[in-house]
């Protein structure tokens, strides 16, 4: 799994700085999640191609997580696409975008899918033969999911030894990966577990912004390969993480620790204070694998 | 008057180029016209208080002259405005931005007023006692509106000569500059010509974008010190032009001749030509005063 963080800052664009926007490449698909206004210049800048994003997903319809989706729509539009775009977000999402299509006189010429969100429970939005992306239930000021996005478990690897001693014909390489023993022409039955081995355990990333402090999540996203968790405050400010249902990097972190995560990614920053460093050393007195977001940067799991 | 174009480029924005968007400083107004994707981040980059900002003029729906609306109204929120905020722009913009709004729960805690434009004539839309601006009916795909921005006769100069002469007391010095004779302690009358000076002729700014050729815009902005027309294309692409309602820069100088304009400024450029300049060159052919937008660039007359 891939991941380009192309904004992570809470609140407003700035001159620096960008709101929510990510994207999560994962066997070959292109996830984008959250699209806050400037997300189309920042996919431009880091040279991720428009025709390769055939699913978003939206958080919640906060401007900073939702104002660049218009554009975006828009965009691909003008680039000719003909591919079919799924959007996955709360209820709403819909009426938005087609309303300003609409006053724009500029329907797209693709298929626009609306999967629109409501449930109050987890549920798996998108599945596919490698991957199943479900949500997570947050609590913030308006309905707002994460996403748990985990590979399936893949096909066994085959064993290139085992299969020349026993001369077994590439015609039943597939069968093996697929976990069947093989029956020589002597009649003598291989157990698969000799010709295979393991496939590598499938990762999953969480994604949870925006959010106050949910230690029921813990059980759904546990050994996540990798979680992002908003930190939009330090501790000093818990008061206003309380009041406007964000998130302390050390309350993240509490997330992290109890969910057994691999890494947590940090994020959403309030820009108040003077450097995100102050985020990962709150983190890192809870849990220890730390990683700070930030606009550009890139990750791999 | 100042003008400092924020974004003047067609379509979608790029990592180098934004949509259009730029603001008029006029008689202490700063007039924001047109707010596409990333403004505010134009705004902030370019040094310019949000809170001067009073006045929004939309001149139509189409993503690249609209999408930076609803980020910026949210923005002004969160950056604790209390003062009014008007908007005028085409019917329909109400619905957009207060759908936006309702989806996040983020009602704006300053007075917000729409004025919605569906007029097929021109008129006036804002007045005080030194500015008023007009719409300027144009031809595009979706209803547009120009804007044209006219100060005031002012009020006239008062001739410090003359009033030390006639030993003028300080008291008559508003009735001088309103055009009013002065009666002497003696009788005698001394008239307004003697004591004051005509004022300076009063400066206009057109903007006309998007639209196609319409030369029956001629009669209203004549004699306009500046007219910003688009010009999206050049004339060897003026079949891409005629198809969707943009105009070429040889039609957009023919405008401004016809108008007898002080200057011409181009915008709202196709990015599909090698460099800004063969806009200039083609217009060049047809009026003598021709000045390129470019994002960041600024114009004072």
């Amino acid at each position: 799994m891939k991941l380009h963080i192309l904004g992570c800052y809470a609140a407003t664009p700035r001159t620096l700085t960008n709101p929510t926007s990510q994207v999560l490449e994962v066997k070959n698909h292109m996830f984008l999640i959250d699209c806050g206004e400037g997300t189309q210049v920042q996919l431009r800048k880091h040279k991720i191609k428009f025709s390769r994003i055939n699913h978003i997903f939206i958080s919640h319809l906060h401007g900073d997580h939702f104002f660049g989706l218009p554009g975006l729509v828009s965009t691909f539009r003008l680039l000719g696409r003909d591919k079919e775009l799924h959007i996955y977000g709360p209820k709403g999402i819909k009426e938005a975008i087609t309303l300003l299509l609409k006053l724009g006189d500029s329907w797209t010429n693709y298929q626009l899918y609306f999967h629109e969100l409501t449930n109050k429970e987890p549920e798996i939005i998108f599945e596919d033969n490698k991957v199943t992306v479900e949500t997570i239930r947050l609590s913030h000021r308006v309905y707002t999911n994460g996403f748990l996005f985990k590979e399936k478990v893949g096909e066994r690897k085959l064993s290139i030894e085992a299969v020349a001693k026993y001369k077994i014909d590439k015609a039943y390489f597939q069968n093996i990966k697929n976990g069947r023993d093989v029956t020589l022409d002597n009649g003598t039955v291989v157990p698969n577990a000799e010709l295979s081995f393991d496939p590598p355990p499938p990762k999953s990333y969480a994604y949870c912004s925006d959010t106050g402090y949910k230690p029921d999540i813990v059980g759904q996203i546990s050994n996540a390969t990798a979680l992002y968790h908003e930190s939009t405050f330090l501790e000093t400010e818990a008061h206003l993480a309380v009041k406007t249902k964000h998130s302390t990097a050390k309350e993240a972190a509490a997330i992290a620790k109890a969910a057994n995560v691999g890494s947590l990614i940090l994020g959403h920053y309030s820009t108040r204070y003077k450097s995100i460093d102050l985020f990962k050393e709150e983190a890192l007195e809870v849990f220890p694998n730390v990683e700070l977001a930030d606009d550009g940067k890139f990750f791999e799991f």
